[in-house]
């Protein structure tokens, strides 16, 4: 390819995206949005070229004076195209180099410069590439950064301001705890998911009706085995050691549970269902706004429109839905619509709902 | 209470409900919807009288004459309610009575009468008691009949008949087999999310900020370890043996994934996940209608109203929604609805998903 020309940057800004995917071109619109000029370089020659007619960069090529660089490439080639990018730039202070990779640890660790922030944006859709890009993907998302020793503070707090622009929920995590906690909320989940699907799909082959038998709570428990694989072996690969502690932690309960079911401990059993079933009421919605939501559970029929009755019925009297999980009640054809909305909202929501028939149970989250 | 008098019957056909929780009132109502008498009894003298007063039975209390009896109570008291009915008409060939329990094997060995006929409805909701029927709760959902030896066939082929009256997708299982089976898509499935809520809720304790990790995934894989766990202990006790098998099967799925992780068996490990996203997304709809529905994937962003305009898009143009997903991919605040519809209105939906910005991917379902 050959480098287009450089526009004259909006605000001054100059941005390098290196990584034309999903994510790397959200960023890139992001940045355009709020008036960087923005670079793009990916080794897909196609992408680029589709990166620059959907208007997603500014500019093909490299941008020897961008002040921040974006690394969004696989995992596996963060560090190296990170360390040659802080090389090539050696002592330059106004250089400062992010990325967005799901495992941080060992990124983090080859990558011995002050002017290197990691990070993970908490945020993704099924559709891939520029086609796919969206310049509000992050707003609400939680952003983690993960500072360290090494970091120049000055580089922290730059890269900081530039993703809270987003309109992200900025949390800042060391390397090895993000690790372990993504290893436990996303990465274990992901994993048992596809062992529970392939046992129940093993089984199928023995027992062709099994798969009719599976309802809404199976649905629901492996809905993310269905993901594209691609980004997995890496993640395995490179959060190794934390995946193996949470799945060692789920394997001790697993072994507990089955003594229970073998001793017939039925106190250890609803001592259990009791907790999980707390806590799972009290998860914080994805965006968290404590006292300024209500939750609303309201039991609905599977029949057509119901949803977006309700959801335009809310809509209607100006409540947000911040949130919408459809919940498959125990089994069959029938749901509860769980909806966040704003707390100000909830007396002018309930009347709409009651008065259309539908019965709201409505709890404030704490 | 004292009994109300028994009405004429309707289409000469009388029942009687034994537990008028919310299946049994919303057999109740289907039943009363077919031109049954049906008497209610419940150990609850206030849940009988709503019942009562909500029309769910047209009478209070035990109908001598009754030809089908249904035991709706939990399931420890099924197996002795059965018996004793089954015995203050013994001999009597115009009986047949039949249960809902969600485990079958225990109760059908211990009613050794030809007039038992095992059930269990894959239907359910979050609401409770008579307040909660539904007479079209049963339409389309599964309902497992198990026949056994002991029992006539002419008593199988009349509660078959009245299930299938309800709308439901009968399916004939042996008590063991059916056991064994929601013991791997229903029980196994709960108690891992119970073990994996309360193993992140138990690291949440030391670090807090973990479910602001929590995105769709996990959401996804905990719902149903929300879900009121009073029907669970009994259903551990009863179906111990096939959920211990299913838990070691999990087990030992685990303990050889823990290896991959160890050894990094990329290659094994891209097996299982391609595995398990073949097994999901070939997973059947809750109605099956193969040749008859499609699958539409929708991306959407995290707006107001936009699950109110796809859904009422859709309406407009006579697609019936018979079932809809949100798939919450990967993490954050964007989604995929995922709609089953009539694959005779694929093309006008298509067609008014793309003029309103929707970038809908269709796939057959065979």
């Amino acid at each position: 390819m050959s480098p287009t020309p450089l526009d004259a940057p909006g605000h001054g800004g100059r941005a390098q995206i290196v990584g034309l995917g999903l994510i790397g071109s959200s960023v890139a619109l992001a940045l355009h949005k709020a008036g960087w000029h923005v670079s793009g370089l990916d080794v897909d020659e196609a992408r680029m070229a589709r990166a620059l007619e959907l208007g997603v960069v500014d500019h093909l090529g490299s941008d020897p004076v961008a002040s921040i660089v974006f690394v969004a490439t696989p995992v596996a080639a963060i560090a190296s195209v990170a360390m040659e990018l802080l090389e090539s730039r050696s002592g330059d202070p106004e250089l400062v180099v992010t990325d967005v990779g799901g495992v941080k640890g060992q990124v983090v660790a080859s990558i011995a410069d002050p002017r290197f922030v990691g990070g993970h944006p908490m945020a993704g859709s099924e559709q891939e590439g520029p086609d796919g890009a969206d310049p509000d993907l992050f707003v609400g998302a939680t952003w983690v950064l993960t500072p360290t020793d090494v970091m120049s503070p000055a580089a922290f707090q730059r890269v900081r301001s530039v993703v809270a622009s987003f309109g992200a929920d900025v949390v800042e995590l060391a390397p090895a705890r993000h690790d372990a906690l993504v290893a436990i909320v996303s990465h274990l989940p992901h994993l048992t998911a596809a062992n529970l699907m392939s046992l129940a799909s093993d089984a199928s082959e023995e027992h062709s009706v099994l798969l009719r038998l599976a309802a809404g709570g199976f649905r629901d428990m492996t809905r993310i085995a269905a993901g594209d694989p691609v980004i997995w072996p890496d993640i395995f690969r490179d959060n190794a050691s934390a995946v193996i502690e949470a799945l060692d932690d789920l394997r001790g309960r697993l072994d507990e549970a089955r003594r229970m079911l073998v001793e017939q401990d039925r106190g250890a059993l609803v001592a259990l269902l009791e907790h999980a079933r707390v806590a799972r009421r009290n998860l914080p919605p994805r965006m968290p706004r404590p006292e300024s939501v209500v939750e609303c559970r309201v039991p609905v029929p599977d029949r057509p429109g119901v949803l977006a009755e309700v959801t335009t019925l809310l809509g209607e009297i100006g409540a947000n839905i911040r949130d919408l999980e459809i919940a498959h009640s125990a089994e069959g054809e029938r749901g509860v619509l769980v909806l966040t909305i704003d707390a100000e909202a909830v007396d002018a929501a309930r009347a709409a709902l009651v008065e259309h028939g539908y019965r709201p149970a409505i709890s404030r989250l704490e």
